[in-house]
């Protein structure tokens, strides 16, 4: 008998590239799911490339979301690629301005249906609710209902075996997701964290999630191997 | 203050062209969201956009799906084109083999993306658990999962303002289906339900989704207006 099969939500960022790590290590043969839309800079599609080929999945499939479900319309004027370089950062009340319309919803749907279509168990989402606390699709009552919807409205649920969500780096801070991401050997240099890299895909240093990224390794002790387009 | 706004699913179908009618007898704003897929004709799009125009719905989207999301995958050897056209039919016991893997939960999470980025509170979707009894993703308590699940994931949910997935066809019989549709003016002549249509898109007459139609409209006692390819 095979091995289980888990499908992992693969953004090239450094939390999706940690949980893919974890998924490997935990013994999944590991399918692969990645998404551009609106938001999406290339560069970060092309790390998700790489770490699903050095990690050997068996499938990865790129999904095209039309940017217009998420924003763009002429109704709201919300353009995404308006979102803010600055503003994520956590310690405000309420959500972040970067909140994205029930993406999360979607991502884990698409998963979902993939699992069921490959017969796999389980999916992994790298979401964690420590360093950005205000996004209600990243809360673990939300992946409750979410696991409870799914077992309801699948023939694998019906049946008997309905598909886990499992978020392993839930209540890690970022430091702590590159600690583990380092034991389990993940090459961070292949992901991607920058909201406005550079035209050769170099990480400008200076947005909220570059900052994020930078403090996460010096609080973990680990040196930063992004490669940053200025001189920091 | 502007109507409420609410985000019509729109195959092209005689149930969605049905749910289409009741959203705008309701007094909504309605937007429509179609899937176009494996298992999907041209036809059935090219009537979700006829329906659309008729019903002057304020903004239609129309998204692909990858067709390895759902099926077609080496690892399985599924294929939605191989879905049989007959077999479908309600009476025999568990899932019907037409099942698609979490599809309506695909669709209503992309109808729920769609209406939170355009402030709207209502999702309408034409599921029934009548005629085809055995899909899990065609019953009440998944809907009302789905709502629960949405109201944790969203922002438009935590703020106190939950986006409703209405269902006003759960419990209604194809006949029933088609005399409210009569009743609010449905031109059932530019709706599709052949699983199997000629190049003229003209509907075979033959196959299951054909059979339930034609005895739909003879139990309704309505004409039924669907052009057949051949005299049946």
């Amino acid at each position: 008998m095979g091995k289980e099969r888990a499908v992992v939500l693969l953004s090239g960022g450094l939390d999706s590239a940690t949980v893919l790590a974890v998924a490997l290590a935990g013994g999944f043969d590991v399918l692969a799911i990645t998404f551009s839309y609106g938001q999406r800079h290339d560069v970060e599609i092309e790390c998700a490339r790489r770490l699903a080929h050095k990690g050997r999945v068996l499938e990865h499939v790129i999904v095209d979301i039309p940017s217009e479900i998420f924003s763009g319309s002429a109704l709201t004027g919300i353009d995404l690629k308006d979102v803010p370089k600055h503003g994520a950062v956590p310690g405000g009340p309420g959500i972040p301005v970067t909140y994205v319309p029930a993406r999360n919803i979607l991502f884990l749907s698409y998963a979902l249906a993939f699992a069921e279509s490959r017969m796999a168990d389980t999916v992994f989402i790298g979401a964690h609710s420590v360093d950005y606390s205000g996004y209600p699709d990243c809360r673990g009552e939300f992946f409750e209902a979410f696991e409870k919807m799914a077992a309801l409205g699948t023939k694998c649920g019906v049946e008997g075996r309905p598909i886990r969500v499992q978020t392993p780096l839930l209540n890690l801070g970022k430091h702590e997701i590159i600690q583990l991401g380092a034991e389990l050997g993940v090459d961070y240099s292949i992901t991607h964290s920058c909201y406005d890299p550079d035209t050769e895909g170099r990480a400008c240093g200076e947005c909220d999630s570059c900052r994020i990224r930078k403090k996460g390794f010096e609080a973990a002790g680990i040196p930063d191997p992004t490669k940053y387009g200025k001189v920091p």
